[in-house]
């Protein structure tokens, strides 16, 4: 039986809310694999992943977004971890930590203005990890 | 021509809005399945998935959530069903009722703390489908 | 190697925010194809996929939803393009641009109600490219 091609990313996140654009990782992972479906999966339960423009402002306004929709008070039941971490285990629902990316010729088939981002609103994980897999046509 | 394996589960989902954890029923689809991608597709315009961490109040806190974000009123043009029930079907645009999970060996790639989970904000269907269907890398 | 089957649609949105159902496009693109997976992927940083039930109000409940998450006045750093446009790029974050229907026998597996739809709320970009791609079981 051929294995799909799987693999983990291991990204520091630091101690602060962020988005991580994981574009490049995920052109290299692909590069030279031909026609085929990347999926991009997050194995956490407090992170997401979201195709968005980067380095324009539109990072920070997710940011603020995640504050405003999902305010890191003390309404949430979730109580494990730092106050108002409840929070971040809800935003999954919102953005998933799945995505499916069509490859062709080895050249992720993303517009010119997207990247694959990593959704980080949990500043008590330092590292996370994603994983990459790529089921080809062949 | 080999056709995808592909099955439906039975959910029964009662009377109020409910987050059902789906994972035992999708880790056993793929039992020695190999490599792949399972997909797990809610063939309903009023419900979606999530992946949460389930049994710590995230459930509990996604339904609370889901009742300020779309409110149950009057505001919603969709009449049909129950008074409020048009939120119910804008819900599927933010919680997709469309997942993609990597499987290795025939195991979900989860992380410890994640279960795939039917939402149902909707309590006029007591009982829902949802599609697994496994696309494997042989 | 064989190659995944993939083409691009062109879809005139106009000038204001939009809901355009693509069903009849990807139903026509996946008959004859057998079983599998077909990826739906928007190639543009400010439009998402949603799958909703059209026709009845929900489509225009969703355009007001999207008003009231994102609304396009100065919040937003992101300040290219028209007056509040910041807003159209964080969008995809909640209703991404990618999206995984499973295909049985050459038919999608939607629900009765399901249509699957191109989420446009920016009038900047009156033509629009979506992405099919279909990765068979054989």
């Amino acid at each position: 039986m051929r294995r799909m091609r799987s693999d983990v990313l291991t990204v520091r996140t630091g101690g602060s809310p962020t988005v991580r654009d994981l574009t490049g990782d995920c052109a290299s992972f692909v590069r030279d694999a031909g026609d085929g479906l990347l999926s991009v999966f997050v194995p956490h339960a407090t992170a997401g992943l979201a195709i968005l423009e980067t380095g324009a402002g539109s990072d920070q306004d997710l940011l603020r977004l995640i504050d405003e929709l999902f305010p890191a008070d003390d309404r949430w039941r979730h109580r494990h971890g730092s106050p108002g971490h409840g929070r971040d285990h809800v935003l999954p629902a919102v953005i998933a930590p799945s995505l499916t990316v069509p490859v062709l010729g080895g050249r992720l088939q993303l517009g010119t203005w997207q990247s694959i981002c990593l959704v980080d609103p949990n500043g008590d994980n330092p590292e996370r990890h994603v994983r990459l897999s790529f089921l080809s046509s062949s």
